[in-house]
Parts: C-alpha cells; structure tokens; sequence
C-alpha cells in the first residue's frame, strides 16, 4: 500500500514538474461556471420545431447551387463542412468574383450564437440564411427566384409539404430560411473540451488544461465564454489598443451599422472559438492566418498584455482541444431541373 | 384454363392496344447485342490498382477547393455529385469568372468511355483529372502548387501513404489524379435499363421499351451503344446536317484540335447518355435545355429525319430509363491546412 502510494506521489511529482506550471485543482469547477459543454442532442431553436423532415430538405437547401443566381455557389460554398464550416478564405469569393466584406464565420454549433453574422445584424439562422442568398456579392439571388426555383422541381415541393405539413403553400422564402436553419441546428461538433467539462480527465493534455487556465486567468473568458467558448456577446474590437489598419479596417465599424450608436463602433460580436484551429484566416477582417498570431494580438488589443510566448503555446493548445467530432453528412441527392426552372446567370448587375 | 389462357390473352391484347406500336418480342436480344449493363462492382482500370484507401483519398482530393488556386473550385464543383455528376451550366464558371469553352460533361460512369473530354483528349480519367486542375480558366493551379498544398498537410501525407503504399514519395501529381480516378470508379450508377438487360421485364414501362426500340431502328445506336450508351467513338456532329452556329459554334471544331486531321473536324465523342435526363443543358455547347429539342437536333443533324413529336416522346422516355441510383457517397472531413499550406489567391493572372 505504501509502494503503491509513493509510486502515484512520484508520478504526480512527475507530471507537475513536466508541466511546471501545475493545473489548479478546482480548474474543471471554474470552468463549469464559465463555459457549457455541448448538449448531446439537437437544440431546440425558436419558432421552428426541427423534424427529420425539415433536416433533410434543409440538408438539400444548404447544398444546392442552384440557389444562388449563377448556379454556382450554395451555403456550402462558404460555409464548407469539409473544412470546418467555412472556406478558408480571407473573405468569401462570390458573384461575379467579388470580394465578400468580412471573413465568413463557420456554421458549425452557429445555433448557439446569441445572433449571427460579425455583427449580430440576424437574430437566429432562419434570418442569416436569408441574407447571403440575396446579396450582391455573394448568391446574388432574390426571394422570388428561389421560390420559383423550388417550385419548379416537383420533388422540392414533395419535400416541402413533408416538413411542413398542413400548410396551404408551404414552398415560401420564409420555410426555406426555417429548413437550412433545422439542418444547421444538427452541425454540432462535441470536442475533447467537452468530455473533459463531463469529468473525462484524459481528455484534455496537461498542456492543453493549462492553457484553459491561462485562457481564465489573463481574462480571455470574460469575452469566449459560454457553450461556444465566444458568440454570446459584443465588444469593442482594440478594447485597450486598436491593432494596425491592416487587421482592423477603418473603413468596417461593426455593430454600428446595426445600432448606429457611437457607443458601437468597431464592436463586434466576440467569436466563437469551437473548431477555431480549423477556420485560419482569423478576425472579421480574415488578415491573420496563424492561430499564434492572433491570440498574441488579442492579448495586446483586449488584455494590454504581451502574452509570453509559451502562454501563447498553451491557449493555442486549449483552443485544439475545441476542435470536435464533424457531423458525419451523407451527400444530397438534388432534385433535377424541369423546363420551368429559371435559368442560371452569371451576369452581374451593377 | 382455359379461362386463364384467355384472360392473359386478352391482357396481351389490352397492353400492345394500348401500347398502339408493338415492343419487339426480341428487342432484349437485340439491345443486348449494341447495350451493356453496367457491372455490379468497381471496374478495374489500367495501370491503377483500386483500393480502398486510394478510393478515400480520391474522395477527399476531388471535394478539396484548395486544389485550386483561388481555394474556390473543387472537381466538385463543377462535376457535382449531388445534381447528376455535372454543374448545369451551359458552359461552367471557373477562376476569375471565366466561362470554360465547353459544357461540363457527367463523372457518373466516366470510367466507362473510351477517353475523356469531348474531344477525347485525355486517354483516361486519371489523364482527366490533370486537366481542370491546371486550366487558367477552372482551377487555374499548378502541378507544384498542388503536391505543396498536399505536403503540407500531415493527414494528406498520411493518406498519400496508405493510398500507394512503399513508395518513397508517395505524394505526387501523378498520385494524385490516380486516387481522383479510382474515387471515380466507384461512380457508377445501375439504372432500371440495367434491371431491364439484365431480365426484370417490369423495370422498364412499355413506352420506355417503344423508345428503346426507336432508338435502335432510328439509327441512334449505331454511335450511342456499349455500357454507356454513347462515350464509345467519336462522329462529326451535323452528319447529315450542320446545326446552327447558336449550337455548333464555328470555333470550336473538336477532335480536329487533338489529331490535326480535316476528317476531324466538328468531330465529337459522341455523349454517353447515361443519367442524360439529370444533365441538361445538353451538347458540348451546352446550348439546349430540354432533352426533347436535343433529340429532335440529332434526328435532323444525324439521321437526318425530322422524328415526329410522339417518336421524340418515346426516345425521351427511353433515355430516362438510364437515370441510375446515386452513389451513396460520405461528405468528406478534410486537413486542417497549416503555417506552409500555400495561401489561396483569387488574382487572375493574364
């Protein structure tokens, strides 16, 4: 018995020196108090009861091309599940080869977000999805076109009438925002972050429990807390020091454009860290590729501290252990066009 | 039994009244001689063993956008598995906007065919699959820029390794269009005019049998026969009679641009017709839309016959009895790129 003890008291010794800078040992309860781990079910969202139904026509919507104007890109495109739920572009290309104006965020565990987009300018996914669908230099499409385009192929309609039963005219603008927004709901992605909040202490490296400490202590969790370690809240973008022009344009003054309050300028919506490791380029702005680089440009612009470069190592090694399980997605088969389906064109109107 | 007999009689009689143009009673045996149902497993191809590993990196490559430069474009995208193996562009979008010069044929059983492209440029689908990757006007990269891309990436080097196991440096372009060919191998898609050759009377209607057997008397057969229906050898399009230049535009003479002979010119691959009904628009110029017209054109164009409206119909019919089940295909999850990943860029270099 005595061995046996001193060996794990060496052991423990062991670990604390290799790590020397010891986990605190109320670490999982102080987290609790600051983040959720994900529910093991599909959440529930507002105004939307989510069937299998509506999951699967909105799993179609999400991967349809023949959404957007061009028949080229669909909410895939940019929102890529392949490749963590965005494209890994500075800012999307669409229409037309335009440039997007901000970094799109991924859409996996987006149904946690307190709002969508940068902004927040969308209240739940049935309002975003609306958006990239009808702007210039994304889809580039209209309400009335994508309705005609769903009606013009009589599986959509079938699909549609099955998600929403007992509607009189269920094929609406407003139903196919409400599908994409039931199948998103099911892109949630349990990370090795997660079993350790469910007590799994092996999940979590010592360095990676250590970063999380970090991530708590130098105030990282004020702004990324919550089940999406981020996305529930607004805050100035340079809240102690505006970093350069090149990664925070002047020009992009966030959430002031929603609320038109001064008080709004370069706010932003704090970022949901889930799968961060996977989503480079980083900020709205999409300038910094390096997950290093940026969490040293959050020390200075939010904390006013240079992170050391080994706190640096460690956040970034808490922030891979937020990188989860994807959700396994059988690739749709879409529904063919018929003669009545309007036809894809890739001219832009100014 | 007698009752009996008569009974089936006078059903006979009702189907072929009905019918008003008699199925041939050996029209099996005669498609049987110009038709080939598709094989129940993945064919072999040269000088490429399939395996399952190679069929899974294959998958990961052909749905990777950051095969392109612009980290846009994957093989995918415009060979779409969800909407009949193509994009449904008269001609597809690619970098910089650019429009391709021709329509985006079907990689549903591209193996098939005698060569690719509709010129049939490329011997086989990993000499395909080199193609679109390097066209300034699709993905517009380079051999170099992919194999760095890859190396980047430890889980794709890992695969590499598994895909083509005991070579020394296993990650090359070469390996990398042999895994996208044996991923499409595995396109295949058996269809009830498979179920029907291969002795399921009930698995074709008796319009669609008309059709066949239209098919066969008309002339059709005669360059669209074997497993796809088409895809075999390659015919001058306008026979008998040029279509307009809206159709065959005077620029493009097809396979004279591979052989340099005056007999190839506005020569084609004739179209395997596999899944045809699935791939509109139809001809290498993708300027038809309805399956009917395009049947109509190549009565006139090939046969030189007007077909009358119910023949056309019945054709039609036939053709969609090639619409195949799907395969069921897994979204692929990608690596994660790193700090060497080549960065992807939208400029279009003239």
């Amino acid at each position: 018995m005595k061995l046996l003890l001193s060996t794990a008291l060496v052991a423990l010794l062991a670990t604390t020196a290799f790590a020397n800078d010891p986990v605190p040992p109320d670490l999982r309860q102080t987290a609790l108090e600051m983040f959720k781990p994900l529910p093991s079910t599909t959440p529930a969202v507002a105004d939307n009861p989510i069937t299998p139904e509506k999951i699967a026509l909105g799993k179609a919507l999400f991967f349809d091309p023949r959404m957007s104007a061009s028949g080229v890109f669909s909410c895939n495109s940019c929102h890529n599940l392949a490749t963590g739920g965005d494209d890994n572009l500075e800012t999307s290309i669409g229409h037309g080869w335009q440039k997007g104006p901000r970094n799109a965020p991924t859409a996996l565990n987006a149904v946690f977000n307190i709002a969508q987009f940068w902004d927040g300018r969308a209240e739940d996914l049935k309002a975003q999805a609306k958006g990239p669908v009808q702007a210039g230099v994304e889809m580039a499409n209209t309400p009335t076109q994508v309705v005609d385009t769903l009606k013009s192929m009589p599986k959509y309609v079938e699909w549609f009438e099955a998600a929403f039963p007992g509607e009189a005219d269920p094929v609406t603008f407003d139903n196919f925002a409400k599908a994409i927004e039931a199948f998103e709901a099911t892109l949630i992605t349990p990370a090795p972050f997660d079993a350790w909040l469910n007590g799994d202490d092996a999940a979590m490296t010592i360095e990676q429990q250590q970063g999380l400490a970090l991530f708590i202590d130098k105030g990282c969790a004020a702004c990324h807390g919550g089940i999406n370690v981020g996305g529930e809240g607004y805050y100035p973008f340079g809240l102690i020091e505006k970093p350069g022009a090149d990664v925070l344009p002047e020009g992009d003054k966030g959430r002031f454009a929603v609320t038109n309050t001064a008080d709004d300028s370069y706010v932003f919506r704090a970022a949901p860290l889930r799968n961060v490791a996977l989503t480079a380029p980083y900020f709205h702005s999409g300038k910094v590729w390096g997950l290093n680089e940026a969490v040293a440009i959050m020390g200075t612009s939010q904390l006013g501290e240079e992170l050391q470069e080994g706190d640096v190592g460690k956040i970034v090694a808490f922030l891979e252990s937020l990188t989860g399980r994807m959700p396994e997605v059988t690739y749709p088969v879409l529904p063919p066009e018929t003669a009545s389906t309007p036809r894809p064109s890739g001219a832009v109107i100014p």
